[in-house]
């Protein structure tokens, strides 16, 4: 490949970086015990707030998402409480790492890998088996690009005073409609690196008065997670350990541009992505791996019979600068995962798509050029007009 | 539109920037008359002659094109002699123009918009109604898409020892072979927002021997162009006005990934990018401009008949952030100008064929969606392997 090759990532995390987001944090001379980066902070929890689409408190961690999921136990759950986690892939089961590395017993709801959560059957554990402090699922499942019915299940713990309903929303902020306030989300967290457009090191939470009091109360160790305090320094433009201020300075410029370009939009623009990309797999006679409720975040498409998802990973990468993710765990060599989530546009879908259709021609299968890209084209017609 | 929509500049001028390029520049906090910046002058003209395959003298202006444009004519013409110029489209009255404004008599070949200039009549001319001081010339007339055979134009003016041969191949260098010193270019023009990927503000000029000679005796007004002026600061890595310092040390960045990339790999970049192009419109059932002898800098592509070009670059724009150019003067609502000069790569022109096609029929043409795309592939299949 003698020629100019772009990295381009395509995978869930890290994403595309808002260059001016980049630009302003090259510029971020600041110190954090300053008014200015007060005033900075605080505008970005009062724009985290509209990005989250909630009223209730946001607070801001250095730490990658996986801290936030560890603090949404510490907080909310004492020695001896019980959980209800459900889980469809590998990030429902860091869930069950977390209750176990704290001691706590968990009971657990499983969906086979590319299937989402039952909700009825999560209703039944929690009619028969509780009482749970808490229930904790993923919005979208990124390991297998499903997308759980957060909705349906908040309608269910409402009825529970006592539960709270926890949503690693990592990759689902941004991807999809999510109503914290209405749906009964009791805690609801996110990364940087994710939809937001900004390089990773943040996680964010959104914390109900429900899961307010329930953290007052809850006993398990904590320190650096401990959101009761992060939210009294927050409140005040504060944070009780040092902030990562470059990667704030970026969020508080993305989450502008993001409030101009409209939260709606970018969720449409996702979900207008991720609908491509599905017709334009099945174009290419490849199969969906998610059965049912696809993730608008993350697309992920099987291996042709016989060839390892990691050649077109590797070859995606090698003449076409794309990255593009493989399976985890079990799906490695099976599946690859195509991102949708943040700053992504539909011309860039088109170039993916159609180094897709030459990667496989030159793994060996057999395919119309043009066709994929065709697919994808007609979903823009249908959706954009 | 309410999606992300990303800019991109597919124009012949200014391109895309390498962002490394502009990062040298953002963290660029120097003073001129400095030895650390005398040393990256001297590196980066060092750099140029690699850039423009050549042993000649390379100086670096602070001007657009136009300006070294202007300087060799009046660093290598006295009042009262006369000049050929080989003129084929916008840029090739350029010179006239310049001839003009110095009260210099021009005699002129002209090729029909579209077509190469006719080396042979330039021959005859030359024979017939010299002697001329200099012939002047496009490499490649960025305003048609038109490449001009100057290697066959050296060997007809190496012939008179008295006439030097002036090339503008401000889009002509990265994009197409040239070999100033084995084909007798005496002065080449280069600018900084073409293939060299760094924003507009610098022009570039190779001088020969024989060009030096004869600027020793040329006795046109000069001041801030004066070439023997600029070559002896130049060689103590000094400028004799103010260089624009921030452009220089992201053209010295740009130059090393293209020393890194080839300079022969750049060009052949180019050259995959144009053929694609042209085999996408054709299968699009779209004219080419250019008769004979397509440019790899840029491709021109005529709108269907009774379409105006300017509702295909206005909605290009507006759907899919793609910047083309419309056609220049009399071309203008005739065609349209797809780039390919510099930082580009292949997923991007599926990208722009895709949406082509797409704009092509929301505008009402008959397309099949796909068979643009499916034909830039063949080409990338052909060449890339």
């Amino acid at each position: 490949m003698p020629g100019i090759i772009k990295e381009r990532l395509f995978t869930p995390g890290p994403t595309p970086l808002l260059m001016e987001a980049q630009a302003s944090a090259m510029v971020a001379n600041v110190h954090h015990r300053t008014e200015a980066f007060r005033q900075i902070m605080r505008e970005t929890l009062d724009l985290l707030k509209y990005y989250f689409n909630t009223q209730n408190d946001v607070l801001i961690l250095a730490s990658s998402g996986s801290g936030a999921m560890e603090g949404s136990i510490v907080n909310l759950v004492s020695p001896g409480e019980r959980i209800l986690i459900g889980t469809a892939g590998k990030f429902g089961e860091r869930w069950l790492g977390l209750a176990e590395a704290y001691g706590i017993e968990a009971v657990k709801v499983e969906a086979p890998y590319g299937h989402p959560l039952d909700v009825g059957e999560m209703k039944q554990r929690l009619e028969q088996a509780g009482p749970f402090q808490a229930v904790y699922v993923q919005a979208t499942e990124t390991s297998t690009g499903v997308s759980h019915d957060v909705k349906a299940l908040g309608e269910v713990v409402r009825n529970y005073p006592q539960t709270c309903l926890v949503v690693d929303a990592i990759t689902g902020l941004g991807t999809t409609e999510l109503r914290p306030d209405e749906w009964g989300l009791d805690i609801v967290i996110g990364g940087s690196q994710k939809a937001v457009m900004i390089a990773p090191g943040l996680a964010f939470v959104s914390v109900s008065e429900k899961a307010w009091k329930m953290i007052a109360n809850a006993k398990l160790p904590r320190y650096y997670f401990d959101f009761a305090k992060e939210r009294k320094n927050q409140a005040k433009g504060e944070t009780s350990y040092t902030p990562a201020t470059t990667l704030i300075i970026s969020l508080h410029s993305a989450l502008q541009y993001i409030k101009g370009l409209g939260r709606e939009n970018l969720i449409a623009n996702a979900a207008l992505l991720a609908e491509a990309s599905r017709e334009a797999a099945k174009a290419l006679g490849l199969k969906l791996f998610a059965v049912s409720s696809p993730a608008n975040a993350v697309t992920a498409v099987c291996a042709p019979d016989g060839m390892d998802s990691g050649a077109i990973v590797k070859e995606m990468r090698r003449r076409f600068g794309a990255v593009i993710a493989n399976g985890q765990g079990s799906m490695k060599g099976k599946i690859f995962r195509l991102a949708h989530l943040g700053y992504y546009d539909i011309p860039e879908l088109f170039a993916v798509v159609a180094g897709l259709e030459l990667v496989l021609l030159k793994l060996g299968q057999k395919v119309e050029l043009g066709s994929g890209v065709r697919a994808a084209q007609e979903i823009y017609l249908r959706r954009a007009g």
